[in-house]
């Protein structure tokens, strides 16, 4: 069985035959530009040239290497029998986690004020860090990734609490539920994270109102929805030392613009809408779900329709 | 009773303040400048103006920010008969187990890759994280140190093993002893982490030869001694890519120079040997209990030993 990839580059070939090898054993994996390439019997790919499926006989599914799959609807010669696979890994709440904890080390560390005197060749005195068991992070919206997150977050050792409509269970981690709750659970945040839905009553939430609630030189990790945030509230408290610095994945309009002040606040670290984004392995480990169902017959989840266009 | 600060300036004061409340309630805490400062009972102090220790009659303990207390013998009329305690709490393995956490989880989400972008303004494309799951974390060394980091590595939720002289006893961590065993070790380490003690022994043990048998693009964090790395192997296994990156804590020579080619290297992380520096509030844990020793007529450690000369 074959299987070919366009995604990441010949430097990534290596990697995606070793967890091939490892979830799917017996999957032969060739790059894109591989003479045996139109053999292939799967396709797992971004941006694939136009026309090249066409070309492909054998071919029985093409996974996209991301939830989108417009990149792959641009080519006017695509096979249409052959159905298309958006990537969803059941483990998006798991990637989400550990961004979250990524980033929250990021803060205890500061690892932005290293990286940033190292691109100076300038030794920093005894930058020090904040401990873990010091630090309390509340996770505002308590579904299936905040409690995920939270979860992880209190299995690392901070004290967490969750704040959402209704009670929240994740042991260990403190409920806030309703607004009346809310105050008090922004009292106790040292960390605040944002995995709201995006609501009429959540939008915007993320303003200077809500900011001054915080300990004061707390921080923010929006991880929700980009007009969760009032940009100029998050600048502002920034600038007075409310909040000390704001980690940014979600925004109104994306790409960022390249003239957003947010890129160069010195207080505001850009992540590029990647948070729940999976990894090489994780994608992996979904396709070859995937070749399974569609091997022993099952039903296949995530495919393209093309007669409803989503 | 009265405490007066000199370390972190103005905008630390009232961190310190919190801090202490919390964990000494009725200290009254006073910067270096305030007009109370010389009725001070203790000092928590780095770098103290010369002579002004003479001037506080009531002061019975003077506590270094840091470790060394070089920064207060330099002072020629200091009142030898005030004790001088060093900065060393007991929760040091702790804070570095936090720190190699920190480090580990900016690997697997490449937050130096995303901070380069930030600067240029560049949207990256998907950058995707490695998951805790599928990555195999290696400590050599497992002293206190290196016990504790990969007991809280392991709690994270990787997969962790500990290579050391004699076998090692951490609930879920695999153990690797003796020479015998470094191959099968470095061969299952995707994450290498060098807590090792300084010896004759270990000297270079980071080097072309140790590189060569980690998985191809493994990642180095050496926070233990500058000796413990060939410089020139690193260098050379991150330009073959062999490593991905190597986070370097320590050097033969610190301050590393300014013309160090590790400063600019796209694949070194450089942290200024940090790695175990408490953070506020461990200061304040560890003064505290000072403090309550004192008071209680209990025999203070650490105390900087005029006779000795340390």
């Amino acid at each position: 069985m074959l299987l070919v990839v366009k995604s990441g580059g010949a430097r990534a070939l290596e990697e995606w035959r070793a967890s091939f090898a490892k979830h799917r054993p017996g999957l032969e994996v060739v790059q894109w530009d591989d003479s045996k390439a139109d053999q292939a019997d799967y396709a797992l790919v971004w941006e694939p040239d136009a026309g090249r499926f066409q070309a492909m006989p054998n071919l029985k599914l093409v996974i996209s290497a991301g939830a989108g799959v417009d990149h792959i609807l641009t080519d006017a010669d695509y096979p249409r029998h052959v159905p298309i696979a958006r990537m969803v890994p059941e483990e998006t709440a798991v990637i989400m986690s550990e961004f979250v904890l990524s980033m929250t080390m990021m803060l205890l560390t500061d690892i932005p004020a290293l990286i940033t005197a190292q691109a100076q060749r300038q030794w920093l005195r005894a930058p020090a860090a904040r401990g873990i068991r010091d630090t309390r992070v509340g996770v505002m919206g308590m579904g299936r990734m905040g409690a995920a997150t939270a979860a992880l977050l209190k299995q690392t050792g901070f004290e967490v609490a969750g704040w959402s409509n209704s009670p929240s269970e994740v042991p260990g981690v403190q409920s806030f539920a309703g607004p009346e709750a809310l105050d008090a659970f922004l009292g106790r945040s040292d960390i605040l994270v944002c995995l709201l839905p995006q609501t009429a009553a959540t939008e915007g939430i993320l303003c200077a109102d809500t900011f001054a609630r915080l300990p004061k030189g707390a921080s923010l990790i929006n991880v929700g929805r980009g007009p969760h945030m009032v940009q100029q509230d998050v600048l502002a408290a920034l600038d007075s030392g409310q909040l000390h610095r704001a980690v940014l994945d979600v925004f109104d309009v994306e790409p960022l613009p390249e003239s957003s002040p947010l890129w160069s606040h010195p207080g505001v670290v850009i992540t590029p809408h990647c948070a729940a984004t999976p990894g090489r392995e994780a994608r992996v480990r979904y396709a070859a779900t995937l070749i399974d169902a569609l091997e022993s017959g099952a039903a296949l989840p995530h495919l393209y329709d093309w007669a409803r266009g989503y």
